[in-house]
């Protein structure tokens, strides 16, 4: 089954611990796309400028990402500059033009519209809302948000989070946006708001997933060289959308496994800068980690 | 097989959101003991003032606790005053009465001495050393720290490290005490000061156990009312340590084992305030709760 993604195609500038990057391909549906697109295919909803040129659109090129809702707007490209020291927890935005993504209008093209699944990466609320309008007869519907949304338009972010499936929030983000510092607690208030899947995103700790009579947490990968954590959220959605994706199953167990994988690739995707390490990527790399988060979690009762 | 635990025994008078409690009997030889004794035999050594009455020692009798190594010393018990807010996750000292504790020179009676299991709670490092040479043929030594200790005698903590099996940190502190923001690094420099297992304390996040080949990390639970976080970091050492000196098992499985029973213990711990909850646990909710961690963190390969 195939899956839709909207968001961001940019230009990134990234500086950390372990050196520089400039302008390189980036973006929420960049990241997406390429994790996701190693389990079912894709197809992205984004803009970019007329500074995005054929090498630029090669990252997408001979995988199972379709293109055709990439609209070629007049103008440069979203562009994003950032930093991250320290334990790189958080980054810190050194400089952002939204450039053609200002007026961004997202148009789903009608090949598109019968997606299964469909991914509402982290723009604002109220287009990721006309997004999910544009689609028919979904299965699962996923959005991404941040503390930019939750605090500037949250009336906006409640409306889409009454019409998605599932929502992916970092732990901070959770208690923000239900003012909850116990973090179940906060978890029954998003998914009292529409949701019936949650995925919080635990940074270095992990990730939990949270269903209808259950919770399960994947341990973080013990990374020795993060060199960028640009991306990791999404390629973590990626992963879990494009495991769930391949299969159509939607089962807790196989949510479980999603779960897992989507932490697999944005395990590999910090190797590395923005796209570098995704696109070196093998099968059997995300299948010998895919073992390894089992070895990292398994414990026998007796 | 038997548990010798030195460490503090306090009355701690502690406010939360949840409410406060006033000069209740706490401090990590206390916590420990109460954790470890749910598995095995525990002897405590440790120091109490003239106002340490004995309807305080009764939190240790009708257990298998041995008190024989609590010295009554002249003079008042010491006393720890802490307040949590928000997310509970750090506690605010709000004062400290060392009282008895000052010239505390812990003598570990005859008795005591062919313990295999050794917890050095978290004391001054040449204190815990002072310790640890006067036992016999010991098979696991274990040591918890601070920042505390960290910061102001970091070569009697080196020392201290080198003569024991396992350290328990916070990652926090692992990051700290090796000056290194990436915690598997930072793990990896804890290993070569000397103890062979490391244990990292995740907080709510969970807790990461790291042996010679191997890391294991075993959930946190989804505690909904968090009342009192206070000794959550020893009763969890308790359990481990208590779990295996139970049998004696040493082995990668076993320590496994050892890290969700520790888990599990610091799980009910935080729900009441000071050593309330583990005083009314029993065996049946402990081993209910072991099999919900494996359901937490359970997924299967296909």
């Amino acid at each position: 089954m195939t899956v839709v993604v909207v968001g961001s195609v940019a230009f990134d500038t990234i500086r950390t611990p372990a050196g520089e990057a400039r302008e390189i391909v980036g973006g929420s549906a960049a990241h997406f796309a390429l994790a996701a697109s190693w389990f079912a295919p894709v197809r992205i909803v984004a803009v970019v400028g007329e500074d995005f040129g054929a090498e630029h659109m090669n990252v997408f090129h001979g995988r199972r990402i379709d293109t055709e809702g990439i609209e070629r707007a007049q103008g440069r490209t979203f562009r994003w500059h950032g930093e991250y020291a320290g334990d790189m927890n958080t980054a810190r935005t050194l400089e952002t033009q939204l450039n053609v993504f200002e007026h961004f209008r997202p148009q789903v093209p009608p090949s598109y519209r019968d997606s299964p699944f469909v991914f509402l990466g982290n723009i604002q609320p109220s287009l990721q809302l006309e997004v999910r309008r544009q689609m028919r007869s979904t299965r699962l519907v996923a959005l991404d948000t941040m503390n930019f949304w939750i605090e500037r338009t949250p009336k906006e972010l409640e409306q889409a989070l009454a019409e998605v499936d599932a929502a992916f929030l970092n732990d901070d983000e959770a208690r923000q946006l239900t003012g909850t510092h116990n973090l179940t607690k906060a978890v029954r208030s998003v998914r009292a708001l529409g949701p019936r899947i949650v995925v919080i995103k635990r940074g270095e700790h992990g990730v939990s997933l949270y269903t209808d009579n259950s919770i399960f947490t994947a341990p973080g990968y013990p990374v020795e060289d993060v060199r960028d954590p640009t991306g990791a959220g999404d390629s973590f959605a990626g992963g879990f959308m494009g495991y769930l994706a391949s299969s159509g199953d939607l089962s807790e167990a196989n949510l479980r496994r999603a779960t897992v994988f989507g932490s697999v690739i944005a395990s590999f995707t910090v190797e590395d800068f923005g796209l570098r390490r995704g696109l070196r990527l093998t099968h059997e790399e995300i299948s010998a980690r895919f073992r390894e988060f089992k070895h990292l979690s398994h414990f026998d009762i007796q």
